[in-house]
């Protein structure tokens, strides 16, 4: 049998240190306002996606999980890890990589590192949302959980809606500390918070990253007043919630992807058919 | 913002050249005997495993899958295509690839090409099947679909079973002739036939691999004889069978996972409870 690889079998690859160098050669701030230029065109075009839940395989310690889709011309999917327990042990909680590849052959087109696109998709994502949904002239963010994720949302939220007051808290100070280091020569004005009522103060938008897979209620009802738009993004597998059941009640609720979020997101904790807005 | 990749961000990736060199070093016939033996222990671990039904796109050309699964200690997935029309372009119908990783820290230890090792796989699994299923003292296969894979099931089945008596059947007689030549030095007894009556003829085990996506029936009740083992593998997808449903009927049927199996196997035309035995 004659066996020798193709010119076709070789698929480009964006290592993390690539994909740094991109980031830093477009600059970080610009490079989210152009991803979320292309995220707001892709749900303009929303309805041309194959979309299917991810597919997550769960373990004690955490999450892996699959997301496929496909526009009919590239199909793409990505495979992410969530281990809150990874950042003690010195490893990142979230690690990802994605594939594109060609519909119309099946064959692999590219091979990426997702870990860094992840985290700047998320972000960038949130300041969408924000973008449209928050009251106009929003200046301040409360940012609830400070781990690696948060300085990329405070990052979006400058570069796509020019937020630059920035109050944060954690449960874990250390956290916070190093997200406010993290943070300093960026034009943001940073506050460290040592309660979230106390970081949640004349903020226009809130946003919480928490990581811990339990019910929490990071924000009570009382916490919130009327007209605060809130990115709630922690709440990404079953059992794993942030806000309490009568925020999410008064609220409207804005969703990507209905049939994924009543298992996984915010609204999980509510009726099954609690009205929600599809983004 | 720091951004270094760490050392973990390292992820040793076996390609299709080493694949092949590995392959070669060990010997086609015994790679296939280890898969096969591999294969046979994870069977009798198989309640261990987290099976999921495969998550496919379709298109109008062709397939993408992705294949998870996990045993609790290494998490594995594997992207396939399936694309009929590729052959006629000169691609492959099906290329692949998959990784493995930690379930504890969510983390990739391994990336492998996985079309060699789909085909590789795939042979192995009909051997072992046909051992433990087959007449003993079977040494005649009729190998209906004679594309890249009747190669490997054909050497498989010699490997394993110490088959050595095949006949050839494809609609496309190039095809034949090419399996024929590719099989020529390994010992085995290959007659090339013009119909697949003609290449059942005396065959304990039939395989059938054809790759058609269409409810095609390859063999028809009248030709198969009692006590005959069929390896029906080329029912992949919905819409796609090779066996008349009075064959079927009649048989002991024998699948992997049901769920899956139900969907896009052989036995998508017999009812949804149709009897099956699990592997």
């Amino acid at each position: 049998m004659t066996m020798t690889p193709s010119k076709l079998a070789m698929v480009p690859f964006v290592s993390v240190d690539n994909m740094m160098k991109l980031v830093h050669s477009i600059g970080l701030e610009q490079f989210l306002r152009d991803l979320a230029t292309e995220i707001e065109a892709d749900f303009l075009r929303w309805e041309l996606f194959d979309k299917t839940p991810r597919v997550g395989s769960h373990s004690a310690v955490g999450v892996i999980e699959l997301m496929p889709t496909s526009d009919g011309e590239l199909y793409g999917f990505k495979y992410v890890n969530g281990h809150p327990k990874n950042m003690k042990e010195g490893l990142q909680t979230v690690t990802a990589f994605g594939l594109l590849a060609d519909v119309y052959s099946g064959y692999p087109v590219l091979l990426s590192e997702m870990t860094m696109l992840t985290a700047l998709r998320t972000a960038a994502t949130s300041a969408v949302a924000t973008k449209h949904l928050a009251a106009k002239g929003a200046d301040t963010m409360a940012m609830i959980g400070n781990g690696a994720q948060s300085e990329f949302q405070c990052l979006a939220q400058k570069a796509v809606n020019g937020i630059t007051n920035i109050r944060l808290y954690d449960i874990d100070m250390a956290a916070t500390k190093k997200c406010a280091a993290n943070l300093a020569g960026h034009g943001l004005n940073v506050t460290m918070c040592t309660t979230p009522e106390e970081a949640i103060e004349g903020a226009q938008v809130i946003t919480t990253a928490t990581a811990d897979k339990d019910m929490a209620t990071i924000l009570t009802d009382n916490m919130v007043g009327a007209g605060v738009h809130i990115n709630a993004i922690g709440g990404d597998c079953p059992g794993k919630t942030e806000l309490h059941r009568d925020i999410v009640s008064r609220s409207t609720v804005f969703v990507e992807y209905p049939p994924q979020t009543r298992i996984e997101g915010e609204i999980q904790q509510m009726d099954p058919d609690h009205p929600v807005v599809e983004l």
